[in-house]
């Protein structure tokens, strides 16, 4: 059928794409991952060839200006540029906030030629953007670059490590395509995506109605199913551009590849989740429907008690089964089953933790990752969502973000 | 009409009411509070003449082993005995966690003549009661003793500080009546009242009807605006008896007593909400409807940036306007305004902070408690909740609380 092939980098592995990162003195620290650079603060991704689009936003009905502005252009239309910056989220500048946009791309289209450029920026919220810094990255840009790197630490606010990511995908046929992604996200992570923005691009010859209906099906089963503290952001982006450079394309090879993409990128957020040091997947089981298994499984993975359990390695399975019996769920304590990995930590013939278990299930919650599965034994409702800790080092993060 | 004067103590002002409060070896360790005593661990209230009974528990699915040992009762049923611990919730403990609640009494019988005794617990879910220790206690309790303070304090788990209070109502006609209660809660506080149990007696002749209707009323006014982590118990339990010794009573001044002393409560919960140092209300109006209101104020008062910006004492108004945003109310950026207190922070002609009024913000957010009101500007619904900041002590208490 196909072949996926993990490749090194994100976006530079694609053809015909270009992406760069500079530093126009917004951020002024020295990077999160504690390397002694400062990261870039102003980045784009193009095209040499127009490309199809197709976005995903916040459902925050607060919307920042850069969604706004996207949402100005005409269905089906085709871009060749994303400008992205970090430091300032452009959201809540009212219509100035879209204006500012206009003004940038009026400056960089001196540039470059410029069509339907498209903005995308993350940090606070209620200030504009500082337009005169952001310009003059124009001139220390180098827009024939294949920098991911760069690109990709630009668009990092409390993230410690960049996030990209590409595989390229070989037919039978032996025809190939690529596709690569650069995301960025640490904190603001709620199911419906929450504050991050992805970038996926690919070289794909991939229809227009297949790029929709592919990214909506990997959005669901990846960011939509992560959880770092509930909160969703005015900014979140996702974007799957295609140029059709490559000319080969198969729906089920890409539709593997994206999903692979967004699922691991997820994966990296939850591991960035601010200040977190564990990454655990609830799975609940049995449940009366796909809705409600849903709802337990998301109540699980942003409730506080739970994730401060988890930061204190305490196997407190109680805190479990009484976010299912808060969370509004059809469930019945007599067929309840819970488990950590394989561990029987609770079912209704066997309730209190005994020594051997309880230190079987500290030896699990020790690990960096674990999934617990609770089983409703109600019906064949079915769903798995990602979440993490919380440790003082999230109080600590959020306390002094904007100061 | 009738004037209310505030007591010293709880339930001991009650005619008719005993209760005592004894450590029999659960509780180990001084009081949260930092005296050098170890608090109590089984309490009682009881009354001479038999009561009237009111209660509201949990919405948890799982309910508590006491809240069904509790639902067996008829309708309209009376007691004369109350039987508290904390250190265990008794909560998902199956058919036997009932049944131990029924040997306990029928131990407790050979020193009191109980009617429909009811018990009410606190603590780790997924344990049986030490029937032994807390049989033990029957020998040391001293039955007609009024001692609210130590009853107050046996039922502290977190709690930093007991909680109790009381007012008696003295009518025109020259007839008075008293109302006292006690209290505990400091996490796992959240709307549908959440882990908190109250215990409010009173001499008033009040009619049972009364009973349901003032105490639906006063639990909405107060424990259901309360949130310290959107968390809600498996045991929460607020309870109102009345033994109608007094033969006085007016139903608006039993309103306003009963009304002020759940205020007062939740207010002194979520002051010590785990780990807390500010008590922020959140008042929503312009809503388009009630309901919207108290969404967009709940979702405010539960949001974990919204809180970690409170403890930072950062005056992100973004956090806010974004939260509101995200709770799916209708909102529009061009109509709404923030204020802390009287200080306009926020609207459509005045977005960004300019540095006189970041601070005064500042000053406010220094404040022990202060009010953020937001004005949606599309119509008529208000509503008003009440939460707390989220510190490093809250991860710290919930990391640690079970072992």
């Amino acid at each position: 059928m196909f072949n996926l092939f993990s490749l090194k980098g994100g976006l530079d592995n694609v053809q015909g794409f270009y992406c760069d990162g500079v530093n126009v003195g917004m951020k002024t620290n020295p990077a999160n991952s504690g390397s002694s650079d400062v990261d870039g603060d102003v980045a784009f991704i193009r095209s040499d060839v127009l490309c199809d689009i197709t976005a995903r936003f916040t459902n925050n009905k607060f919307q920042a200006s850069p969604i706004k502005h996207y949402q100005k252009y005409p269905k089906d239309f085709k871009t060749n540029f994303i400008l992205l910056n970090s430091k300032n989220a452009n959201a809540m500048t009212g219509e100035q906030g879209v204006k500012d946009i206009d003004n940038i791309f009026e400056e960089l289209s001196k540039f470059q030629t410029l069509e339907n450029p498209i903005m995308s920026s993350t940090g606070v919220i209620g200030y504009r953007l500082n337009q005169e810094k952001i310009i003059s990255a124009f001139e220390k840009f180098d827009y024939d670059a294949k920098n991911s790197d760069k690109t990709a630490r630009s668009i990092m606010t409390t993230d410690k490590f960049k996030k990209e990511l590409s595989f390229r995908v070989e037919l039978d046929d032996g025809g190939s395509f690529t596709i690569g992604a650069i995301c960025k996200g640490a904190g603001m992570i709620n199911p419906a995506m929450a504050t991050m923005l992805c970038f996926i691009v690919t070289d794909a010859d991939i229809p227009k109605d297949d790029m929709e209906e592919l990214l909506t099906g990997a959005t669901e089963g990846s960011f939509n199913r992560i959880s770092v503290d509930g909160d969703t952001s005015t900014n979140d982006t996702i974007m799957l551009l295609s140029n059709r450079v490559s000319k080969a394309y198969n729906k089920e090879a890409f539709k593997e590849a994206l999903n692979k993409i967004t699922f691991e990128l997820a994966m990296m957020i939850l591991k960035d989740g601010e200040g977190a040091n564990k990454l655990v997947a609830f799975e609940v089981k049995g449940a009366k429907s796909i809705e409600e298994a849903q709802r337990a499984s998301m109540a699980l993975s942003n409730s506080l008690l739970v994730k401060t359990a988890l930061f204190g390695e305490d196997p407190n399975w109680g805190r479990i089964a009484s976010t299912i019996g808060a969370s509004g769920v059809e469930c019945d304590e007599s067929r309840l089953t819970i488990h950590y990995d394989n561990l029987l930590i609770y079912s209704d013939k066997q309730r209190e933790l005994d020594k051997e278990r309880e230190d079987r299930a500290f030896s699990i919650m020790k690990n960096s990752s674990f999934k617990v599965t609770c089983d409703l034994g109600l019906g064949e409702g079915e769903y798995i969502s990602y979440g993490c800790d919380l440790s003082y080092e999230y109080v600590k993060i959020n306390a002094e973000y904007r100061t």
